[in-house]
């Protein structure tokens, strides 16, 4: 119980309930709970060239035949990258900075995968990256960041540097959404034939 | 009671609330309320421009000497209007189409201000029409024949025709948003250097 409380979002009560259905259990069924948690520790690895988890180094992805190596998209974490997978509407391959920028928590340029990636887009071949950080305060500051450590190569390189949309999200009301979003969706707003106003 | 309860989202608890206080309340505070429901319907009606709710026509907006009249943003409801304003990002003028295209609810085009919409466009001095429906099946819907129907004398006044800007809304995190908004913000990509990739 006392290892199960360690966990994240597990308090007493849920250790406990945990506990007892682990008990009631077969051999087999604990035993591959067992192994899939020493198998993590033991097997997972970054992938050397997105640094998402992965059993084989490169990651699936990176090793995908069909995916486009040329498009690059920068998220924050791997559990972003599977939200994105999840949506199925990328076929380029990803590089995850494994965090963002938060100077007053002390998380630096240095902590982040920044350095491989301007790696990768001074090695050739990549001809856009899309900055995909989160919408929010640090993201916002990692994705300006990027853009400003990203235009020498870009510009050397020929890589065009984007940022994904913000704006109202699918499916909302702009009644009911809030001033920072209706701003967004107003400055970005698209020409139907193509680019920005 | 039974007149309050015939108010959309007030049941018989809350009329009878409602009852018991203005029974409380002052001659004054009763007398101003009676007149402001009597007001609503003597004196508010819309806006012969943009159709918002309005004591005088045209409306404080459309007359506002500060207001960029060549810049027109059109919303389903005077609510939407009221969003963009609280958000305070907007400096154009308003349509309000009353509503949006629902063919299976027997709402056609002639039930909206298309045709005002379609004569303001052809009478001059707009440069940009934004498209601001709600970003849902029913306004997309609507966006588009909006879009098909000013084709022709957009080209012909040389009015950019936009949309307001869908994707992942400020503030949000990328691992916990939808399938459809992260399909948005990777579709509606914008470059650094402005205009999409």
């Amino acid at each position: 119980m006392e290892n199960l409380k360690a966990l994240p979002g597990i308090g007493t009560r849920t250790a406990e309930r945990l506990a007892f259905h682990l008990i009631k259990l077969s051999e087999d069924e604990a035993m591959q709970l067992a192994q899939a948690i020493r198998d993590v520790k033991r097997n997972l690895t970054h992938c050397s060239q997105c640094f998402h988890f992965t059993e084989k180094d490169p990651c699936p992805i990176c090793s995908d035949p069909q995916r486009d190596k040329s498009l690059v998209c920068v998220v924050e974490q791997p559990k972003d990258l599977m939200a994105f997978e999840k949506a199925g509407s990328f076929r380029g391959v990803y590089h995850c900075l494994l965090g963002h920028l938060a100077p007053l928590e002390g998380i630096e340029p240095d902590d982040l995968t920044i350095g491989p990636l301007l790696k990768r887009a001074e090695s050739g071949g990549i001809r856009e990256i899309v900055i995909a950080t989160n919408p929010d305060l640090e993201g916002e500051g990692t994705a300006v960041y990027l853009r400003d450590q990203l235009a020498d190569v870009a510009r050397r390189k020929g890589i065009k540097v984007t940022r994904i949309a913000r704006g109202v999200p699918a499916g909302a009301e702009i009644e009911s959404v809030s001033s920072a979003i209706l701003t967004d969706a107003m400055t970005g707003r698209q020409s139907y034939d193509g680019g920005r106003p």
